[in-house]
């Protein structure tokens, strides 16, 4: 019958024209976690010193949490970097100058998602004041022991009453295990939560680190903000936990790259409770050692699930680079290639497009001798003496790119110095253009 | 009747997946031609003491021209600026060292598409001086008259014997009307064909300049090569020609940014055979500067057609720095923004996110006072005094942000140094991700 095979004709070409609609709308969507992130947020060891609490106030988003709080014992050190913006928001501003305070009477640290209170005028300063003001009294411990940071839209008043409206909850809420609902609060477009620990003995006792993050990278509409909030319940002068969280910062949070964009906003608060009654000295102490080292471990798993969560990142990549004249020429040189455009979408195309890696190194200004360069892809040898490298074979390359974690190295041959840092790919339409130019 | 209605159904389901599926792929592939293209290739004048020939020698490309060939006359000065990469192609190499030949026995440039023949060892090195060789043989001018650059896959040996095979056909079709295939031939990503031209009158007589461009920004496959070959009938000393190519450079090409990322192979030659017999004297004299203000236009010209190529661009964007301290700092702070994949993606958004201008003036390491940062889309007055200007409606920097053409103004309310850049936005998936966040 006509109108059968009608039907017939019309379903097959439904379902021809469905099965391209799945492709093509499961090619433009992103997944909702980032493939890249780890299997589950992890067990976050109670601080003793630190209770936090999270509330819904409705900053911007629904039906979500968006402020949380966390209250610090008395005796609280707390150490702090921050962006280096020249256009700072009011909360960095205000925070950078209450590092140094009496830690006596304790500490509270306030953060919102939604809003950045940034670029505001007078309107920062003042719904800074005035959150100080409140969680101040509500706490009982002085203004200027009270730590806000806000991230979200920026050039827009902060209703930082909706905030203060909920701070008897927050205080009624207030506990040691608040500590994953808080990496939750502050996340904006985070597709995961972030956090990290480490446990660490010192002199017989054990010494406890937690951390949280936000920060998604890769242009990020609330400019990427990252915000980070580490906790220990060892005992660390002031000055000991600023050295030693800025040398760490360093190395760390400061070699991740995911659009070369910084935020108006970026903050990163260590507070030391002192609960364990452990004391840390100095860095050159034992204690100061291996409470760095513990603390650099925290850090760095932090900074790397910030990358791994670069918005449609699908690769993440170690850029080493040795050889160099310099630290300062080395980081240059490895920021180049972690930044450049280039070379993040042929990372994405799974192109070993090793020539992109040499034109990064050349444009970044670090010293370098073209014929002296070598290049690898993990352990493969690309390129050495100014070209492609006798051994080389492009299949390797190319099946080496396929993994998710990738490793660039560049060798100058100048000098001794090196430095390494994280980033992601460059992924979908960007491709679409320019990754599959070399096939 | 039953099969009817189920006819009818499926013809309305076909229709509707039919119609999101037009929308996706129009959505998932680039227009052919950037739609931020001339309406058309100018007609550029013949310039006197200069031949032009192409041909299809199969460097890379199947079915194209891939080679250009201009002969210049007895006399020909040449001024040149290149790439300020550590990791140089050969090409480039060997053209910076020849500028300042004697012009006597006139001179020829040689450019291939397809293979840029950098990062190719001692290879690079062989294939230019046997070009060079060949082309002197054939022109009857010594080796150190031949200016040649290559644009393409780099890290590849250039087989350079295709090119060499060609160079008795492109003698034999020298023709002074053959720029606009010389055009054509140096493309590679390139989505349009670029040149521009110049009349003036000089001392009652008139100097033309004609100049013709290869470069499409955003990620080129081939790194964004950038190729200007200008030449002109006016007879200007190397020394004076070189002082001009560099000042107008500057503020022309110097001031373009698609991607960030620079090419091993960026080279402009600047050639004036002196045949119209009009003499050009240096910078301050009217006809140097006459001849300055012409060529400047040539020059903006050819270096906004390459922004307006950036892959991927829908929107052309002049950004404006004023009130700075220094012009270096005007400059920074410019470039900080046309570069910033957050202010880009706003820009593809149609979003007036006024806040991204101000992440990138705070990142660039400018000069800059918060609270004294004025900015302008536009004629609107957007934010000044730290906060969004009084007077500002969302619903015009909205309706602004609609049109092809834009211009962001910033004043630094600091000095008065100021500088100029053009770019263009970063569109598509990139945008899918980010760009309806403040909507």
């Amino acid at each position: 019958m006509g109108s059968k095979k009608t039907i017939k004709k019309l379903k097959a070409r439904l379902k021809k024209a469905r099965a391209e609609l799945t492709a093509l709308r499961a090619a433009s969507s992103g997944p909702a976690v980032s493939p890249l992130a780890p299997d589950s947020f992890p067990d976050l060891p109670v601080i003793g010193g630190v209770r936090f609490a999270t509330a819904a106030a409705g900053v911007r988003y629904a039906g979500r949490t968006d402020v949380m709080l966390a209250n610090l014992a008395p005796g609280t050190t707390i150490a702090g970097t921050f962006t280096r913006s020249a256009t700072r928001a009011a909360p960095v501003l205000d925070c950078e100058v209450k590092l140094g305070g009496d830690p006596a009477p304790g500490a509270a640290i306030l953060v919102n998602s939604g809003n950045a209170n940034a670029f505001t005028g007078d309107n920062g300063r003042a719904s800074v004041a005035a959150l100080c003001a409140d969680v101040a009294g509500l706490l009982g411990i002085p203004a200027e022991r009270v730590f806000t940071s806000s991230t979200g839209v920026i050039g827009e008043v902060l209703p930082h009453d909706r905030i203060t409206a909920k701070l008897a909850d927050l205080k009624a809420a207030l506990s040691a295990g608040g500590i994953a609902a808080a990496a939750d609060a502050i996340r904006t477009t985070d597709t995961y939560a972030k956090g990290a620990a480490a446990e660490v003995e010192i002199g017989g006792q054990t010494v406890r680190i937690a951390g949280i993050a936000k920060g998604s990278g890769m242009i990020a509409p609330d400019m990427a903000t990252m915000l980070v909030y580490i906790f220990t319940d060892a005992r660390v002068a002031q000055e000991d936990l600023q050295n030693a969280l800025g040398d760490l910062t360093e190395r760390t949070f400061n070699c991740i790259t995911v659009d070369s964009d910084t935020s108006t906003s970026d903050t990163l608060l260590l507070a030391a409770t002192g609960a364990s009654g452990v004391e840390i000295g100095h860095g050159d102490t034992a204690s100061g050692k291996a409470f760095r080292a513990a603390l650099h471990g925290v850090m760095l798993d932090l900074a790397q699930q910030v990358v791994r969560d670069g918005e449609g990142a699908t690769k993440f990549v170690e850029v080493a680079v040795i050889g160099a004249a310099s630290t300062a020429d080395a980081r240059r040189a490895a920021l180049a290639i972690a930044n450049s455009p280039l070379v993040k979408t042929a990372v994405a195309g799974e192109d070993p497009n090793w020539g992109r890696v040499v034109m990064a190194v050349g444009k970044s200004g670090a010293q370098a001798d073209r014929d002296a360069i070598s290049i690898r892809f993990g352990d493969i040898l690309v390129a050495e003496k100014g070209w492609v490298a006798d051994s080389y074979r492009d299949e390797d390359g190319a099946a080496y790119m396929k993994a998710d974690e990738l490793r660039i190295e560049v060798g100058l041959g100048i000098g001794d110095a090196e430095a390494t840092v994280w980033t992601c790919d460059l992924t979908h339409r960007y491709i679409e253009i320019n990754a599959d130019y070399r096939s």
